[in-house]
């Protein structure tokens, strides 16, 4: 059904580039619409199947806060492991280590803020209050042998305080790496952040000493920013990159088109770049169309709806 | 109503760069619905009072292959002419070149393919044909003192060729030039190409003597690879780029979404990279939300449904 760009490397990119898919969680934890556990277990299988090795499969943040995802337990006791493939889950403090260990989970992520607004909001607490609320979790978990991804919402701009300064990325930043965690994830939760913004983010923490290679980047399309601010990151040397399949998380009819960048975008990308990513993509744009079906309303993904011959799932 | 990205500068970028509006001519052209003389009128004059130096006015094709806009001399009688604004127009042949004189023009643009199969199904004709109908309406446009652009179409990709080669992008594109174009723009007309490939076009311009400074870029978002596309072109030394407000001609519900370049996206990627544009982001923003209510649908730029505070126009 589809087709591919044509491949034309360009200098100064990373050779691989690890796409993190963030849409069953991330996504899922933003639609509208309830999702039953089986939905999610098949649309996980699928984005497998299409050939993603890192897929986060959910959240074991307290029910009463994320109902969309109360099913965590639930999910990781119904997917199939394949060999080589990590299932990262969203874990906030003790209480959903512990669910999650006994989920059998073998890799976690917290999420912290780099600023006070938004830790409020998200996490009813200061900065210092969370990454205190943190810290044992992270040891627990890298103590349990778990890989630990540290999350960093609002590194370009927060809906509250407006701009976000680049060294309070790298405060927030350096010391969320200094709990333990193998990777520091950065945020622009609210979409405004530009190319520049982007390099001036990672230079800052390259001069902090955390180098390229210990980020990802996790960018919202809100304002169409997204592509071109990935495009910035690995020109800077960053080799890990979020998306959610078919814009998971983004309504494309909402008050604002809030969602990650697709990863069916992200796979027209790096493939047109000549970078490997494993995915296929007629499978990948045929999970999103089902997925669409599911949730009853087209994707928000370009690529998704070019190439699915219509509007993407409705 | 906004809120403005911060700015932060990168490097290898052009100072400044100039953005060559094409929603009331690409994007009426590809609207569905008929839009009235005054509208079109109001669309400009509200274009150009929030700030933009190139609005591409009409087409003077032939009413019966273009009726969306077979009133190119009355919108050109409406329009009000204001100092160090340019409004360029379509020409195709020597009877629309006669006409668009008539009507006053200071600038055209003529548009040919860099594929034989375009050529063929958007003016009846082979590329050598074309190019030769071409000759006399540049050659008698530069006569009457007239700018020429050069409009090259399907330069990353072709609906039913599929890889356009570079090597037939130089040659087309260096023979449109020869007529006596004053600039080239390269079109992503199916929208399918990628960064590498938009470099590998510029650098092999490049050889044949084709400098960035010659160029324009004209991508369309179909596949959600416009912005970083012309972030590319821009490292490469390009400087004008075409965009249309609102994303005019790209229906976010149709079939497929193969509208160009969102103004807004644009002016927002610029903005934060700190290259001024002059353009007043609220003024074009309400102007998009104004049309796309003109048009009954809204509009598909991200930019504009972030910013309007809805769905941009319905």
């Amino acid at each position: 059904m589809t087709g591919l760009p044509q491949r034309f490397p360009a200098e100064g990119l990373p050779a691989r580039v690890e796409i993190y898919e963030v849409g069953p969680r991330d996504g899922l934890q933003n639609e509208q619409t309830a999702v039953p556990t089986a939905t999610k277990v098949e649309l996980i299988r699928r984005l497998v199947a299409a050939g993603l090795r890192i897929v986060e499969a959910t959240s074991f943040v307290s029910p009463r806060w994320v109902p969309q995802l109360g099913d965590a337990a639930e999910v990781m006791a119904a997917l199939d492991r394949v060999e080589g493939v990590r299932h990262p889950v969203l874990v906030p403090n003790e209480r959903g280590l512990e669910r999650a260990l006994a989920a059998g989970v073998d890799e976690i992520a917290v999420f912290a803020s780099a600023t006070e607004s938004f830790a409020q909001r998200n996490l009813n607490r200061s900065v210092d209050e969370s990454l205190a609320m943190f810290a044992p979790v992270v040891s627990g978990a890298r103590a349990a042998g778990l890989r630990v991804r540290g999350y960093l919402s609002m590194c370009f701009g927060d809906p509250w305080e407006g701009p976000v300064p680049v060294s309070r990325v790298v405060d927030v930043g350096t010391r969320l790496l200094e709990l333990g965690c193998d990777e520091l994830a950065l945020g622009d939760t609210i979409g405004t952040g530009t190319p520049g913004h982007v390099q001036a983010v990672i230079a800052a923490l390259g001069d902090a000493g955390v180098g390229p290679e210990r980020l990802g980047v996790h960018f919202h399309d809100t304002y169409g920013q997204a592509l071109a601010n990935t495009y910035a990151a690995l020109q800077a040397g960053v080799t890990v990159v979020d998306a959610s399949a078919g814009g998971l998380g983004g309504c494309p009819f909402a008050r604002s088109a809030t969602g990650n960048l697709a990863t069916e975008d992200l796979v027209w990308f790096l493939t047109g770049l000549g970078i490997d990513t494993g995915v296929d993509l007629d499978a990948l744009v045929a999970t999103s169309v089902w997925m669409a079906e599911q949730l009853g309303r087209p994707s928000p993904s370009r690529v998704v709806r070019a190439l699915a011959g219509g509007s993407g799932g409705s």
